[in-house]
């Protein structure tokens, strides 16, 4: 997930004083690189899941920006009226000199009516459009500036407190799951013991597999890389679902300042939490 | 709430010997005493809310019973098919000689559905034929052993994470209120910071006298009690609506038993929490 985003080039660039002189297929790399620097990334995320789940606040705590500044709470009665809609914010992030317009879809009011029949058909229409319109793009005459608005990733927010997948759950991935890849989590996993998580992430790839419902499939590492990058590509997919948490606030601790929750009986922090509960990437369970 | 199954009789008998003897209207106040250890006490409780937020878990933790001992967990197939209905499980409670009839109502499946309208129905129905069958037993000829399953109480679970009321639960209160004694409570309070309890309280009880929800009011104590007791009544009134945590695991703390929930960071127990949240009642934090 994350690589997407975090982009590094890894290709080691010849020299340019060299580079202008020569002229060959060797230099294919260097303009490709140029090229894609020059252009930047596109990347559309959609956050999906029932209300309070942390979307927004972990969507924040992934990008480090406050992408919901202007956001407005509703309240009860605002939220019975409230339709499923889709919102979509779009923010230029630059890293090492490498942009990313990073667009974040959001679905407000989805799983928060009283009757959530088809709630998940504004989103699949969504998805379709900009399907189609990429398609209408690509047939046109002017191809160079398309803008690509397809959804490449959903994320999806079960609820901690489910005990395994809810019906709305089921339905929602299931419409989705041959239009996007779809990353199921598991919100808020700080409300859970340890052991309570183990319990419901089996329970979550159980009903995945037992309903037939497409997630994301994390691509087999190359054969010749390192054992250690084999082995963390392993625990990676042994992960899923990803169990994680949101953090809003910075605290101190130990004389250093760092983003967490505090409880009266503990604090939960990013390194101490991953390290505890033995996962692979501590990014994951981001704080 | 806990005063009417933690019955513990403060009149003081006379002397048993004394009792035999005299006859005469002073002897009134033992004979309802007799008579109501000899019957012994009928309370119904109703518990609804959401699936997974720990209905059943807090039962136990109340009345340090297993009362679920046979209940399946129900898988999302089966859930998805799953109707609201409303089960019964009764229990025999005896604490110093004085027995209660317990009776946990509970509503499975309420608010679980995809699309859920009148969900409340089932439930709202439940309770009117309680109280047509108690008229009818109180109308009839033999009214020496009527059996009152009429619905005392309604402890109405709140999701920790709604950030206030959510539709649903709106709809469900005011569908119950003129009907029983409804007690919101804010289940798995321990997924909140103190300041995030602090201020879903505030939202839910703002929200509450919005929308004219009539929850159950807890009578003023007599005038003439101690000024200890008044500020007790005073705390609990203004903690509403409260916060609980249900810890079904025996842990070991500090070399002492106690229920709790262990998580990295942390142990959450009732003393300490109901210390550090600076609430009045430490039972009303259950573990």
């Amino acid at each position: 997930m994350t690589s997407n985003i975090r982009y590094r080039s890894r290709a080691s660039r010849a020299d340019d004083a060299e580079d202008k002189e020569y002229v060959g297929f060797a230099t294919l790399p260097n303009q490709l690189h140029r090229k894609s620097v020059k252009k930047g990334f596109d990347f559309t995320l959609m956050v999906a899941g029932e209300f309070g789940l942390g979307k927004s606040t972990l969507v924040n705590s992934l990008f480090l920006t406050d992408l919901y500044k202007e956001r407005k709470l509703l309240n009860a009665e605002e939220r019975i009226k409230q339709t499923v809609e889709i919102t979509k914010r779009t923010v230029d992030i630059e890293e090492k000199g490498v942009k990313l317009k990073l667009t974040i879809v959001d679905v407000p009011g989805f799983g928060d009516a009283i009757n959530n029949t088809e709630c998940w058909t504004p989103v699949t229409n969504y998805i379709n459009q900009q399907f189609e319109q990429y398609f209408r793009d690509e047939s046109g005459l002017n191809r160079k500036n398309i803008q690509d608005n397809r959804v490449h990733c959903c994320l999806y927010f079960i609820s901690p407190f489910g005990q395994g997948l809810r019906p709305v759950d089921v339905e929602f991935m299931k419409a989705l799951q041959d239009k996007v890849n779809v990353v199921p989590l598991i919100a808020k996993a700080d409300c859970l013991t340890p052991s309570e998580i183990k319990k419901l992430k089996e329970q979550v790839r159980e009903e995945i597999d037992k309903y037939g419902i497409k997630i994301y499939q994390f691509p087999d590492c190359d054969s010749d890389e390192d054992d250690e990058i084999k082995q963390q590509d392993k625990g990676l997919k042994e992960s899923l679902p990803f169990a994680v948490i949101g953090g809003n606030t910075v605290l101190e601790v130990r004389g250093q300042r760092v983003r967490g929750r505090l409880y009266p009986w503990g604090i939960v922090e990013g390194k101490t939490l991953s390290w505890n509960l033995r996962l692979p990437f501590p990014a994951l369970v981001l704080l």
